[in-house]
């Protein structure tokens, strides 16, 4: 139980490394029949890569998906659909320094005490590269559970102090995609720029946080007990590097409610009851209830900064760890496609689980 | 995958509703020769037991705890564990108003519509009462980890708007069960106690927020990408009936945080280095570093509340649903073994997984 | 992963030893709604029970069957069904001369090693006992799926050098249960009958095998690769105690057939084709072609004799194992109602894995 | 849960169809810091390569291993290790005429009725080529066990009615290798060959039997309940294409046998008692005692024949399938570096799962 799969019903198991001959994607249980349109998935796997603006890291990585198994004439065949990406901007050389050196706030320690041999190419397994292999299987998700009325939306909604005020009821998602941070809050998302590049020339890194908007689900999926649909949604979301916190509906907000003000009384709805609030965030003990799901991810400043740092080495010496190389002053506005796909895969395998007819 | 079971090597599944016959929980995987002393199991239930005090849930049950299997002599013997507590106090007859009406932001509605036939007696499997058979699981768990150093500790840092100023470093969580409110913030204690009671009065439930420690942890437990010990912490604590958010180690406050303030710088150490700081929370890349973990649960109020409040039928009929029966204004000081139990789950888990002699 | 857990989207987990308090299973998957006639699981286990004829063991159990949890009014809620039986008939002291023993045969000296600590009580854990709960689960399975046209019919097709000179298609498989063997051969069951009573007199034990049918069962169940069908009941067969062989369709004779012998024809049908023969066993690749299913199980004769036998005991000394207590001269029989309701997990299991409305 | 992995605690997920880019394997919790040497892999797949001999398929591939993931510096990482064959010979062409036949005793019905969309190009995913991917996942595994003084090996010891006499332990198991048909009897050996060499001229195929032993286990392997080791066994040894049986110590012989005669009589052994017998085995309770573990796999004569043979295609019209391509007129012989394979899969994973250390 290494802990390289997520799922149950439909299983998806990452592999590769940062630096490693292949990142990609097993995804177990799909459905047949389903048409895939790869063009659809590099476009997914292009907001998550790696210089697609100034303020990201500048690693050169095109992130060619190539599909290895279980697409047959455009369409799913029920078999194992195989994704992969090949590194090559893979500058191994850059981190030999970095070789017995364990850097702050990075796995380098806790892999080393773990498995005693570890990649420390570019923090190997360990690094964010992995998740080009989420984004593949999620936007391949997309691709089956769209047609069917759901929709996945996340953005940024803070950077740093700056915040967006409103709720997502109150914004147009539709403008998420147009700014380098993905903020909906065009004004706002000027000033998260602003502040990101000041971050970068700094040699430093800031945190921010994501909301993500669940809409068209059916009621009725989720299971009871541990694997409630938000308790998954939870460990998936801070499955993904630097995520540090999660909430759904009211969240930390309701520690300080009363029942009378967070009760959300229902309404008759065709053909099922509606809800007149949405405390709830679209979850009923742990089972979805027909109305949108929203969620928030906390997400702490990158660990790479251009400082140097005091450390220690895996011969216990004291070391100072040097800032230099390829860094992401934020990795937000990245986050956000892979938050995305997260979340398709908990509802596809949920959908599974739910026994409903797949197509 | 109904979601009843949870743990991967060590595998934990609950049965029973609120007011079926029994309660009860199989632990699977749990290792042989462990001494077990019941008492020490029916202690951790008597926490959880309504009626524990006068701002508790006045139903009456003794929940005795009875052991079906898989201890011998006094001692584990590798197999299967159950124990179960039978149901006294299940007075049937008061559910029978509301057997076919959706509660707001109950689950009546969410398995009236996933399963089609429920036992709607006490909210049946969805009670809360099916979490003493996580409790009685913890319980089990900490006399096999506690003799190895790990110790874990949970109190209320939040009722309401009364929050403990202190992180728990500096406070002293001997106290916590020298209140019944379990905040080991005594004066502060003391208002949560006197707002529970007011809640109670006015007919309404208030949320609350949980802190819990783990402390003793070796470095090395937990898996890279998926199931990271953080990931798996929050899905076992958002599985807990009312829990909306999880965070831990710097959590939501690492938004606004830069790198350089929040690495944490390592210092040699015996025989693992120590972090100067704990922003980490105790896991980096997933996996223990040695370091407290330490993370935060939010608590919604509850939903049965003493007013009446609008809502709808199983037949879509606007209804009113009238505030009577037995409730507990606040969940919160009963929820702190219930944390407990549930990180107790977590690490016995992640301890077999890290293929550690358990014994 | 201890093993106690048997299926994927329906899981079974029994608990229990052979003189401990209960034991019993929890069964988790199966779906809302079905209607549960308890007396018709109580018939099963009574196939099962010891002392059922005077060729089997004389223990004294009734194993009356008690629910303990998941159904309401008659009908499963898609909860965790508990069934228990509880011990009775339990002479712990019967048991004391072999505490320290290793029995030829038995699971004593690898339980011993593997665990450390054991319950010798009759076998513990390691007793046939443990069969009575899937005998239970399986009985459930039945009630849900025999209206949908699925049967499972086992019979004893062998014991000792006596055959059953037919195959299953030549057999009127009513005959099964008007003799205490089982054996619809109902000439051959008499001299089966004296044989098992020859065995009981000599204080031995004599091996035997089953012969399973599954009809009825739709073309596509069964998963490609490496949980095929065939290799789930392979599986599940070869779980139950004694059990050392299993085959299916043209099984061990296949070995000196040809291909152009072996191969079943397909001849249009509705809605789906037929195969003219049916070496295939109503598998292909894995997966149902809609023709019945059928496979052998081999036993061996059961250790338990009533003779003295050289062996060791835990300490490495040499020791006579004296043969006295209860036994069954020979399980076969007894052991029809559980092959039958091993093949029930397995097609349930495969029936929710396909998808389907369980309904 | 769609069947393409293997495993608990080490799991392996096998990907790619007969004629698609790339057939592979993902082997998750493969232990860290484990020597791997990929020419030995090389060598187990060309024990499995078609066209290593006149007498098999003559299709061309040379199935040239690759390493995608999960190795540095020649050594595991703990991290998952993905290996790649890409295919070339795979003449899509071929196939056209059989793309809506379903041929008999083949998988194209049951793929059909149960996915509707299917790789139909050499039998896509249900051709024997995914095999591959388990041997190389097994050689992988070797090199961790073997080196810990677990063996395996197995033999053909029947082709057609051409049968070894003698019982493993009275063969020299090191001269397998040494003919085409991997028959230790070496006069017998020439014997099969011949047979083959007609069954092949006659265009028609037949079936034989493997033995497999497994020698230098430790005892305190293997599961009690569900998961004994022989029933794990039985499981992946089934899931081979074309296996139609397993048994193991005294099998199916044991039907016909006296426990006066079966029982293993125990003897004083350092450290672990040994028995006299071995009709066991090598299990007892479903766990390892330490004595060889041996068992027989049935195959049936593959399906690919070069007759014409009566059948039906997708729409439900009568077709004939002609006899024309490659085939393997006895697969056996190519089966025994998989039986081999799908041992160490079953191994590797129960010494995960019995908690050793793995290194």
């Amino acid at each position: 139980m290494a802990g390289n799969t997520y799922g149950n019903n439909l299983k998806i198991t990452t592999f590769g490394e940062s630096h490693g001959r292949a990142v990609g994607v097993v995804i177990d249980g799909f459905p047949a029949g389903i048409m895939v349109h790869i063009p659809k998935i590099q476009e997914a796997l292009d907001r998550r890569r790696p210089g697609q603006s100034h303020i990201t890291t500048q690693r050169k990585e095109t992130d060619q998906i190539e599909v290895l198994s279980g697409i047959f004439e455009g369409k799913s065949t029920g078999m194992p659909i195989t994704l992969a990406v090949f590194n090559h901007d893979a500058r191994s050389k850059d981190y030999s320094h970095i070789k017995d050196a364990y850097r702050p706030s990075h796995a380098d320690f806790t892999y080393e005490v773990k498995y005693g041999h570890r990649d420390y190419r570019g923090g190997g397994r360990s690094s964010a590269r992995e998740t080009l292999a989420r984004v593949a299987a999620g936007a391949l998700i997309q691709q089956w559970l769209a047609p069917k009325g759901v929709s996945i939306q996340a953005y940024v909604n803070q950077i740093g102090h700056l915040k967006v005020p409103l709720p997502y009821t109150e914004l147009d998602l539709s403008l998420t995609e147009k700014n380098i941070v993905r903020c909906p809050d065009a004004p706002l998302a000027q000033k998260m720029i602003t502040l990101v590049e000041q971050t970068k020339k700094a040699g430093d890194s800031v945190g921010g946080m994501i909301t993500c908007v669940i809409s068209g689900l059916p009621a009725g999926l989720g299971e009871p007990v541990f694997d409630k649909l938000h308790a998954e949604l939870a460990k998936a979301t801070l499955s993904i590097n630097a995520c540090k916190g999660f909430d759904y509906g009211s969240g930390f907000d309701a520690v300080s409610m009363r029942g009378s003000e967070h009760n959300d009384e229902f309404v008759p709805g065709d053909p099922n009851p509606q809800t007149k609030t949405n405390h709830s965030g679209g979850i009923q003990g742990g089972i979805s209830n027909g109305m949108d799901i929203y969620f928030r991810a906390a997400f702490k400043p990158v660990a790479t900064i251009m400082h140097d740092q005091q450390s220690v080495d895996k011969f216990g010496n004291p070391i100072t760890v040097k800032g230099k190389g390829r860094h992401d002053p934020c990795v937000v506005p990245r986050a956000v496609p892979i938050v995305e796909a997260m979340a398709w895969l908990v509802i596809g395998d949920f959908w599974l689980r739910a026994g409903k007819n797949p197509n």
